[in-house]
């Protein structure tokens, strides 16, 4: 810093300002009363959600409550919400002083981002035309926690590099993005994407890695010792690992059809997380000279499985169909951690904190294709006729589309996915590199201590000082001190 | 110490025995036997889990198994599972040398109190005047783990304080006033409280602050050193806020009306949440000299809207007035935080470690008065004439009453509830005052040592050591030596 | 070790190779691969999960898609799903530094267990004879974890001792035997063990045991600093037990009838297991000088009361016969923790890291004797005559079969377990003696160091360094230096 002080002419010194107390309460505060105001003036419950459901039931001629839309998909929905909430969460907390970062701002984000999707969602999908109000149930539900998804997909990217002010606007802009692409690749190409393989993944994780791109931190290695893990946060991690593992047939059947295509998706996504398991070890103990297994493979591609399920689950992709496919995208997506990881970070620039392209951009679009293929690929002998048209939904006017257009519309749908994650997240990047939203310095990254009120550990460790002693606190918090001011100064390369 | 055992005359110098070696396994064992004999007396299967099911559903026309309340009741049942014992458990991990008390005592009440749980509310609900018996069914089962909760929010309120076997006497105690509460609001009062905001939260707010209040300790801030969290504590803690936060709708909707009634709680419980997440962050970051947040909020407050909506979530609150609710619960939770914890030790000498009062006692308040004025404000233009009828469950005797005397007889429950819990609490904590069951001195509070086996922590350090060596541990253990006698002795004041 | 190089004549000094670079990835692609081509052949979804089920819906008057199995036991086998990744392998990472291994070995063999379990148990129960296709829906899947489940016991009791190959091969054999051992109980015997007692905990203990037998190490003292927990790895253990508690009731009742059967099944385990972690509680106070609490019983004896009714739970056991169970369990299970565990290592020879002698061996006997009981002592004037009927499944060939006799194929079916377990562990065993599967030293047991990356735990400590200051890293990592050759020289005993 010294040297700084001296030759400093030609050297852009920026001061990063990470006092969020302004602009976090106050974003906060009123996009939750906006929400409050839309939610007032759209959103209502639906026939099923309504005190007149004992009406309803009369009128269609329904017997028994257990009708009631909520029994075929309450259990899929919380599992969907513990993936949210614990899985994203939890899943990034493997760096070492992160965690408070990674389980609260994933929470924060999460919370805001749900609202703001039922709103999206409900004026794309189902706003009625004749009252102008959104009906809202538990499908609304399952939908807002899918839209959230990409978000938090998109978070990964840029864990530890960016302020919550900063994630709550990409939030903002990524639940506008999602609800736009999605009305165009399920209601106007009238594509499949119950798991979202291409809607939530594809779209989430180049969302993610535009953003990152555009947020390039060339002195990103100044808070490299923050960037690895613990043996205790690596277990943290595993948590998140297995509750999105388990819950993924929920995830990829949550919306799909009453009775067999729930069925079949929950059969497939199981089946292909199996075998994805096996080929990520296999390439994690190849990868190392002595074949020691990497955790970083372990916490995060033995869910590329599930994630390039999500177009293909709901389909007759029959059993040893999922299995292959999990196991390429073991392969894949371990060798991208190996290979294509670093080629990103030094070629292309783009700094990819939670490895998001391995784990859902690249098995995303690999689902985008085997969705497609599987659905050029289905016949009314193995589908049977009403099973053809009840799958792939050819009613109405899409009564008369064949498969082989059907697989056409689905590949193009990929690419409308593709094509709004990377030039939305260009732009809302370009917005997020305003030097307004409290972004940390680079080398205050990964670091907890900028947005969080830590615990004294020092005490940890005077257990063993007998207890009826008089205890003395003499201790100098440095990096409390240290960080109090809240500013902190960039490196200068001269 | 020397001073004490010089000038001691005035000095009540009591030596505090937590050896409870005798008391806990006797109180164990006695109360389970009692437990067996009771039940063999009183609890049988009801028809719906007996194996004349078969006939049940011959005699009154049902036509499938699906009808049977296990299929409506069950996921919820698992989620409010979780709640009771992760969720609870874990939320009070958060200090650094508690965990094994937070989690293992919360697995002990609860697994007790469900059962007595079962008979208490049996006795004064479900007794069947012809049998004598209990019949009970899945709906029992998530009545015995409300109940439960109610306790386990009092103990939220003596973390770290109190002994085993106190803990077990307050759920004995605290099961029996919360069923003699229970039903005194929901039967002769005839209030509606699905989730509890006033039977559980409220009541169990009350309960476990009057007995702290009773247990007033002035020399806490002898183990001032072991009140803190550690990074990893806080994390674990988060486990425990995240299950109860997304389990929280199934809470709410648990013991609702089949149908509507389970999906509208759901929705409006979802979003209440949402929403308190948001303000709790903001008054988090606006406490904070720089805007950092404080994991005790983020841990807490976010939970309040859930709280609050316990009574309300299955009226017809309407999205936004559940938005609304969950909106003013963070902020008021946040500021309780802040501002009325400290008041309430300081001038009250109310010592309440998890801060019960700003997460259940004063947002559970909040919630009856939602409810009642929810109540009030019922309409048949909104609700239907049936579905008022079948919301309010107004039949039977209760056939004639009116949404306004509704509302009343809401908030008259509202005042049952924390009736019990100030008085029932305060003649408790007189009962634990009693110098026989165990407690720690003041100084070794907070600090698992006490009541458990810890491992040596020391020898994790060693791991650098080349494993090939012989390994001698010459390490004097000398917390360890020091406590084995259990024999602690207070400071004096003099 | 100089020792060794001198008077090394009659000393055996075996070099243990833990590389497994080659055997690992090749048995993973190998199998798997194995697994594809197998499935192809022969697995098929059934006829609920085919889109053909509008179709089967038609043909059998099904009015209603919720008639779909589907919704009878998907969130039962989420829960199943849940214990048995989460619950299996949190149990397990109480070590100090075995977590990865705990968490990352389970998954990877339930992950292939599944796969080849859905296999075996397809061919042994559902293969179709005309098409020589096996269809699985929803419940072959709770099977195929169940299946699965037998073989993670077994893992409890070589944990830390051997590689992820040994395991693998482990999984392997104990799935055949597993499916051959339920096909003569559950078929040829038509014995009832919805829950597992026999099929599932008695089989996997006593099979974990035979091997842990074989592989006996009499040097296995040389790691044992590695055999202790340390505060953190206790409180994630904690997290598995939870979870496997709360969700038993769903794993005795996944797979048990419609209606009444699973509903009494979830009772009598939810009531069990309440049971149980009093009297745990209990002697585990009682067994130590002061009334400490031992975490290794409330860790795993609270769960043998769920082990010891996965035979009864569907029977008419009565809400106190479940206690009684329970009570007796918890008893059992905490005294072999106290006084048999040390007593096989010593005389028998057995080392079992996690003691499943007393969590599943013992109590899986328990609950296949109480299971036999229970069944001898049905009658009609309890069970009513259809419902003796659907509880024993006494139809087709057994429709003649008595409550007595059906007792003592119970009794049998228990036998057979036993026999299956020990005589095929002892087999197995040998096999996995082969020196070419990599296992670790004696001195190397218990610890991750082997097969797993490890981060730099000591970076940790530098947290305090400001920031801004260069990083310079001058550490010398001894122990990784050290196990870079992943070679490692047993102790001689001249």
């Amino acid at each position: 810093m010294g040297n700084c002080s001296q030759g400093c002419k030609d050297c852009f010194c920026r001061q990063k300002n990470t006092n969020i107390r302004l602009t976090l309460p106050v974003v906060c505060f009123v996009w939750q009363i906006a929400m409050i105001i839309l939610f007032g003036v759209f959103i209502r419950y639906d026939e099923e959600s309504n005190t007149h459901w004992v009406e309803t039931k009369a009128h269609n001629n329904i017997t028994s409550d257990i009708e009631n839309d909520f029994y075929f998909r309450y259990p899929s929905f919380q599992d969907v919400h513990v993936m949210i909430f614990v899985g994203f969460g939890f899943l990034m907390t493997f760096l070492k002083r992160y965690s408070f970062g990674a389980v609260g701002f994933n929470f924060l984000i999460a919370s805001f981002g749900l609202q703001w999707a039922l709103l999206m969602q409900g004026w794309f999908h189902s706003l009625d035309p004749q009252t102008g109000k959104i009906f809202i149930g538990i499908e609304s539900l399952i939908n807002a926690d899918f839209c959230v998804a990409g978000c938090l997909i998109a978070y990964g990217a840029v864990l530890g590099k960016v302020s919550p002010v900063q994630l709550l606007v990409m939030t903002l802009f990524g639940v506008t993005l999602f609800a736009v692409e999605e009305y165009i690749i399920l209601n106007l190409l009238h594509a499949r994407d119950a798991g979202g393989s291409m809607v939530i993944h594809t779209f989430g994780g180049y969302y993610g890695l535009a953003i990152s791109w555009v947020l390039y931190r060339p002195n990103l290695h100044q808070s490299k010792r923050m960037q690895g893990s613990v043996y205790h946060s690596d277990t943290f991690a595993m948590i998140g690992t297995l509750f999105l593992w388990m819950f993924w047939p929920s995830f990829n059947s949550a919306i799909t059809d009453h009775g067999d295509g729930q069925h079949r998706a929950v059969i497939n996504t199981y089946l292909g997380l199996a075998s994805t398991v096996l080929t990520t070890v296999a390439i994690s103990s190849l990868s190392q000279k002595t074949g020691k297994l990497d955790m970083v493979h372990i916490q995060n591609s033995t869910l590329a499985g599930g994630v390039a399920l999500g177009t293909a689950a709901e389909f007759m992709i029959s059993p040893y169909g999922a299995l292959i496919v999990g196991f390429f995208c073991g392969i894949i997506s371990t060798m991208g951690y190996i290979f294509i990881s670093p080629f990103l970070e030094k070629t292309l620039k783009i700094q990819d904190t939670c490895g998001i392209h391995n784990l859902h951009a690249m098995p995303g679009v690999i689902g985008g294709i085997v969705g497609a293929i599987t659905a050029a690929a289905a016949s009314e002998s193995v589908y049977g006729k009403q099973g053809l048209i009840n799958t792939f939904d050819f009613t109405g006017d899409f009564k008369d589309r064949t498969v082989l257009t059907q697989g056409g519309y689905q590949a193009a749908g990929m690419c409308v996915s593709i094509v709004f994650g990377v030039v939305g997240g260009a732009i809302v990047g370009s917005i997020l590199k305003l030097p307004i939203w409290g972004d940390p310095a680079d080398e205050n990254c990964f670091d907890d201590e900028v947005y969080w009120e830590l615990p004294d550990e020092e005490e940890e460790h005077q257990e063993s000082i007998p207890p009826i002693l008089e205890y003395n606190n003499h201790m100098i918090h440095k990096h409390q001190d240290l960080s109090e001011s809240n500013f902190s100064v960039e490196h200068c390369e001269s």
